[in-house]
């Protein structure tokens, strides 16, 4: 092989199933020989130009309520907890734009199933800087510099940047995997992307 | 155990995901002592009352270009063909009343693959009732018996109410896998759903 396996893991902070897969991609990628490259975005810009205003999980609640038992099983079967928080989406555009910093400085995975878990597993509101520091400092990082450094445009753009790429490559809902431009969708399609990505 | 496991098959000719399952069901629930009972139902009045008037894979592009892509690797792996028909979905209404009748006279597996193989292997449409027939004399079935018996008013009301039972249970999409109330949907979840039918 010229270059080593890899995937990129787009995931939504709000999305469910993007919980499932955070939570176990690292170790799966690690024993696969699989390099993982996390890239955060937002599902909403995406979902309003499909005409959708919330969650097609609460347009369509028989599709919700559906999500809400499939999670408790899958999340029972895998050792995870699991519950719906009480706000759902959460608005998880503060953990976004701190998780592409993590891309950048090296903490992004372990920050990320840290938000996943407060969300899901403790039905924190992931929206409320108070938790985002409490997951930060827990992490020993300085939250102060990074929610500074958040606030500033060119990390804004870089998230909106991100979303852009995200709809331009096809990518309609989270999580999804893309290996070059081959598109997998959903926690349920991570195996065959890894087996996709070491094959090159 | 005090009953033998059972899980029934909510499928609709229409649905590509209802071909893979449909396609393996049999062996798998043999191998898992597992009896399947196949309901077929139609999608169409479900997804009215949604507000779509057509297959959500019409409706959204990019998520109708990616099932046809994730249809093309999963039928490869299984050693499966598959294609789009130049029409989709395509209208299933008779093959859903044949499949009724199929259920009372033993021969709906057979038929059903025969029917799936029809529309997504060969491309034909199988509102034709001569791809119907040829399908039905394939099965030493006597097709001017059957073709009069679907026309008769009580097998379409049969069908009418197995589909009002499927939006009832709170079925929303296709292929989808009942063992008692618990719901499944989907052909990613058929293993799942043949686990939770042994244990019981």
């Amino acid at each position: 092989m010229s270059a080593s396996a890899s995937l990129e893991f787009w995931f939504e902070f709000a999305s469910t199933y993007s919980y499932l897969s955070a939570m176990r991609i690292e170790a799966l990628a690690a024993e696969a020989g699989v390099a993982v490259r996390w890239k955060p975005f937002l599902l909403g810009p995406i979902f309003q130009a499909q005409g959708w205003n919330t969650s097609p999980f609460n347009i369509y609640p028989a599709k919700g309520r559906y999500m809400v038992r499939d999670l408790q099983r899958l999340a029972a079967e895998r050792g995870l907890t699991f519950a719906l928080p009480g706000r759902f989406p959460q608005n998880s555009l503060l953990a976004a734009r701190l998780a592409l910093l993590g891309g950048d400085e090296g903490w992004v995975a372990p920050f990320t199933r840290a938000v996943y878990a407060a969300e899901f597993a403790q039905g924190a509101d992931i929206s409320d800087r108070s938790i985002l520091k409490s997951i930060l400092d827990g992490l020993r990082l300085d939250s102060e510099r990074l929610f500074s450094r958040i606030a500033q445009t060119d990390l804004k753009d870089r998230l909106r940047q991100q979303t852009g790429e995200a709809q331009a490559r096809g990518i309609f809902g989270a999580p999804s995997l893309l290996v070059g431009d081959e598109l997998f969708w959903g926690d349920d399609r991570l195996e065959q992307a890894l087996s996709w990505a070491r094959r090159g």
